[in-house]
């Protein structure tokens, strides 16, 4: 469904409404994914970023839970930027099980299974294994913020990496796709202050599969539902990374809303 | 070549020397490609990233020029980031006839040739045409700088693009994909203060044939030997980025050395 909608001419994408061309497409999938997994499982629950942006919960809960990001990667969806994707992560006990990652673009399935390895169209990936983070290339998301203090700290934290130095900053696009991108060792590391749930519990499993590291961005324990998230090649670049960077208030995605 | 060497295991390139790989498959790209020209059109000139490196000219002269980056997005080939290029720009009089960019992973042929349009892989392509830059995805690399107040200018610049707003701003390491990016409308704009004439001579060519503009990040007329390059979908998006950044100084490309 991805894929028939990005070969739409572009000037339609762009015209007036790319907002609700997204929303159509993206609750489409969403509903086509938890229609199919209803059927089979009519037990278990979602958290979906449509779902929860129309006023379902995301609380998660012990109970069997899919998490599912139908479009990761929205405004490189718009504009047929090649980093697009479809996240699917699955949990029990608050634990994620399983997740799959399919770069729509690229044509790549990620998946990965606890202690099962994780694996790009069936070829087992690992990290790049990189310790020394100034040979490494490092992700994140660089974007505009209403408020001041968020936007100001965003900046400086890119230049607090920047300055360590490493070989370099990339900005793709897409939180799902950025984790698959360590996960394979094209990059070293990944940091966001800001991520939701849905763009990471698939991706957690998948790098963690790989051989990554994954923790908060304070240096804490990875927490599904914080909205921040360093993951990397190894876990001294992981914790440079974490005194690198300084935190900004994001919320968190099982705050119950007011 | 490109392909194969990505072959290898990441962890053979980047073990302690990544710099010998990519300068070993850079030079024997560029060898062979000016060596098969030069077999058919013996009068012709070059410059190329390896041949100015190793202290050929890069003067540009009305003669027959061949210009020429065997491995446009060096880091991304080291880290195996999937934008990778081969990028041939070709000069007569000054002039850019046409230009090839091979993006190695993604498989696509770039090609363009003065007033006979610009195609991905045989297909035609054209940019966004978007005018209004807060419905933009705009290009740019974000990287370490030894001044302190060069680091600052690209900082703030990004900051000043951040903030008119647009949609998002992304970096993905190769020059020359970047340029195809807009030609092909996957972006709307790509800035730089600080490329090189063998990263967008070829690039020049598509985006132009594309409908797209190029000029002077001064906002100026496009000058292929400054180093400075905006690349737009229009000249409102192109116009309102020279506005939006400051200069820094970053010498030219045919500036003798001393």
């Amino acid at each position: 469904m991805i894929r028939e909608a990005l070969k739409k001419d572009i000037s339609v994408m762009q015209k007036s409404s790319p907002v609700d061309l997204v929303t159509e497409t993206d609750q489409k999938v969403e509903a086509l994914i938890i229609s199919s997994i209803r059927e089979k499982y009519p037990g278990h629950s979602f958290i979906g970023e449509e779902s929860v942006a129309t006023g379902s919960s995301s609380i998660l809960t012990e109970n069997p839970t899919w998490i599912i990001d139908p479009i990761d990667g929205t405004t490189n969806f718009v504009h047929r930027f090649p980093f697009v994707s479809v996240s699917i992560g699955f949990t029990v006990n608050k634990e994620i099980e399983f997740g799959v990652v399919y770069s729509c673009v690229e044509d790549k399935m990620y998946t990965a299974r606890r202690g099962k390895g994780a694996f790009c169209n069936g070829e087992p990936i690992k990290v790049s294994g990189q310790e020394d983070i100034t040979k490494s290339v490092v992700l994140t998301e660089i974007g505009f913020k209403e408020n001041r203090d968020h936007f100001k700290t965003m900046m400086s934290n890119i230049q607090n990496i920047l300055t360590i130095p490493v070989h370099g900053i990339r900005c793709p696009g897409s939180a799902a796709v950025n984790m698959c991108l360590v996960a394979c060792g094209s990059a070293d590391a990944y940091y966001h202050i800001g991520i939701h749930c849905w763009d990471m519990a698939a991706g957690a499993a998948i790098v963690t599969e790989a051989g990554g590291v994954i923790m908060d961005t304070t240096g804490g324990p990875f927490d599904l539902m914080s909205r921040r998230l360093i993951t990397a090649s190894s876990r001294p670049i992981a914790e440079r990374i974490a005194r690198q960077i300084q935190q900004f208030p994001c919320g968190r995605d099982d705050e119950e809303s007011s």
